[in-house]
């Protein structure tokens, strides 16, 4: 594994290096837009074919989402719905699935924030109340990113949350996945998928319900879809290739580490795994302990094609320099494999999750801890959260004054509504000190 | 101002009455269109335009506002800063701006979340913090658009919310607006507007420095630029017009609800003013109310025009009938003109603030209460949240295992990491069950 030093390239080579591409810089393979080619009859980008896609579904419905799904998936669909009653439980699994929904459910339990009011004047009251959205879409993909702990990922929350309807959209309703959204609380399964099912769930069709928001990672075109429905109703956010950031002293533990890089870069060859140390000999036998853990993983193609991509240890000049770049960075998960990570927790600005100390591997939030393990990629996590009960929930402002209060603020309201302009404000107020 | 009947014309016809165009469905006006026509040598549509915008602003940077600003605004520009230190501060406003900003930072005080842990097994912790973003980017219109109450609400939660760097960008920086960035802690003004304003803050240029998030109202052209950025920065939301819906029984003041009905309407020819009640007596009166104040208003061809568009007045047959229409239309200001406004309070569940009784009139909060006057519109309640605090902050996960905690987790990790056929991760459990 390449290791470069912050001393001697310079800082802004590194930091050169640990510039990600945006969601929209992404280009298809040839193999891709050569399938495309032939079902559009043009050589079309990306976006150019998710905007037709949600443009026919907005119009069209139904009748484009069979279209659609037998072009792009080769399935003829005329019945979307999954039966809820015939999902079988993979006994094994699912004991595990078990302790991971519930874990996954405590957590987010603990996060619920919940409705105030606050007094003002004599007896006049404001507040906050949190209401929870009325209905969300679940997007699960196909292939081999199938992951019944992201299906528990995603619904639980929205569960906890008090979401009334929770549907799920998938091309790949494979047992397991069917069973952990039944165990997670899924009210209706549909199996469609890519920007079609986005759109279905965002306008809403003859099948599909219109949903208040749509959660859950996906592909390129997933993605776009995501953002072109935004408006229409609202999305988690718009996420890429998984990433994981190590800071690493000289007491971390090479196995470990090493362990860690290659256990994110066996998801994607675009998969982005970093690790960040003030030791040159750490580097050394982290990089050394990479190549010979690789030579092991039954996915070691994905995994070495990652690492030779997006692959990189950098050595820093100072622990203060690493943290620097980290934030910069702003990694989906940061490790901090250091002897006191608590002590530098609140220098970390930027990072979808943070695990601290040797005991705590990216493997332990992926699946079982319980904070979620859909976060922000890309280095979005500069202004994205985690998926947390918060967004499954909104927040409407209450406003409750009484006549006396209101008149005690009449003056201030009146002055600053016609230094606006606007008369018919202040006229509003006039007309309760006239009545009252 | 127009009644109709829910048990005459019937509930479906009601909801088509309420059901507002989206965001990208507005039509340009032909002296909009005849205008874009010379600056694009094309008949383009406005997601078009902005689309060009943002991508010559992304590739291009200050040369393409610079350009824009030009051909748009008609204005050249070379600098875009505006001297923090030669703002000065209309004194009689300035003082009702000061009680409004007090209220406004402290309700928004009040709205803070707390970074937390919470323990697990016998010595782990796990958390979430709460950390602010670093840079926003606040939009502020030109036009009679241009609000110093709309300065104070978008400015104060950020610096509340402990943002580090808040900069503005007005194409009419005029002294009120000024003064109230000033007042409210603003970091950095720029003038100029429109989406190459948008674009310059998502993407950043010579000039602009690049923002974590965007704030603010603006035109169709800003909405649309907002959106296009989306997910290179984050966005507040997408917003329209300005719209207001009463829900009044027949202890309501008519004088009152016209006055408020009114008061919305004056803002924008597009503006939606809507009543509901359970009295037809009311509804007459109401309805004569308003043609008799509005010939009083300043404004009143914008008010005249905003009531005939999109004016009405519903009879509903039952109170819950009228609350069932209001979720339908998900205000952006609802106000309770009822006897009893907290008995209802539990059934509404999409509305962007909530006024409640006699004595709260929408234009209370638009400057004074303290709740943000920023709100979703055009239904967009149903997903979209109140400006506030948690707009300017993101949540990461913390993750802290003992190594005796990890283990006894391990088997479940393993089995489900197997079960995904993500083997890298069960290794990186397994390593550390090895090494212990």
């Amino acid at each position: 594994m390449r290791i470069v030093n912050s001393s001697k390239i310079g800082r802004e080579a590194v930091e050169k290096f640990l510039t990600k591409k945006a969601f929209d810089e992404v280009e298809l393979s040839p193999k891709v837009r050569a399938a495309n080619k032939k079902i559009f009859g043009e050589d079309l980008s990306a976006i150019e074919i998710v905007r037709r896609i949600v443009s026919d579904v907005r119009k069209f419905g139904d009748a484009a989402v069979i279209d659609y799904t037998k072009k792009i998936d080769g399935v003829e669909l005329e019945n979307f719905a999954v039966e809820l009653g015939e999902i079988e439980i993979d006994s094994e699994i699912f004991a595990s699935l078990k302790v991971a929904a519930e874990n996954i459910r405590r957590f987010h339990v603990e996060q619920l924030p919940k409705s105030w009011i606050t007094y003002r004047g004599e007896n006049s009251l404001l507040g906050q109340a949190v209401i929870p959205l009325e209905r969300v879409g679940v997007y699960v993909p196909g292939g081999t990113a199938a992951y019944p702990s992201s299906v528990l990922m995603n619904i639980i929350p929205a569960k906890v949350a008090g979401v009334r309807e929770i549907i799920m959209c998938t091309p790949n309703a494979n047992k397991t996945v069917l069973a952990a959204a039944k165990l997670a609380g899924v009210d209706k399964i549909f199996k469609i998928g890519g920007a079609q099912a986005v759109a279905a769930m965002a306008f809403g069709t003859e099948q599909i319900p219109r949903v208040n928001k749509i959660v859950g990672p996906g592909n390129i075109f997933v993605t776009l879809a995501k953002k072109e429905v935004y408006g229409h109703c609202d999305i988690d956010m718009l996420a890429g290739p998984s990433e994981i950031l190590i800071i690493a002293d000289d007491t971390a533990n090479p196995v470990y580490a090493a362990a860690d890089l290659l256990s994110q870069a066996e998801h994607d060859p675009l998969a982005c795994s970093i690790l960040i140390t003030t030791s040159q000999t750490l580097a050394e036998k982290i990089s050394a302990q990479v190549d010979a853990q690789l030579k092991n993983l039954p996915r070691r193609e994905i995994a070495a094609a990652a690492i030779e991509r997006n692959g990189l240890i950098v050595v820093a000049e100072t622990l203060d320099e690493a943290i620097d770049l980290a934030n910069f960075s702003a990694p989906e998960h940061l490790e901090l494999l250091i002897q006191e990570p608590f002590a530098l927790l609140p220098k970390i600005k930027n990072a979808g999750a943070i695990f601290l100390g040797a005991y705590s591997p990216e493997p332990l939030g992926d699946y079982l801890a319980g904070p979620n393990h859909v976060l922000p990629t890309g280095g979005t996590a500069k202004f994205f959260s985690v998926l947390n009960v918060e967004t499954f929930l909104k927040r409407t402002s209450l406003i409750s004054y009484t006549q006396k209060d209101l008149l005690g603020a009449a003056a201030d309201i009146i002055r600053l509504a016609e230094a606006e302009g606007l008369h018919a404000h202040a006229e509003a107020i006039r007309r309760r000190e006239e009545f009252s």
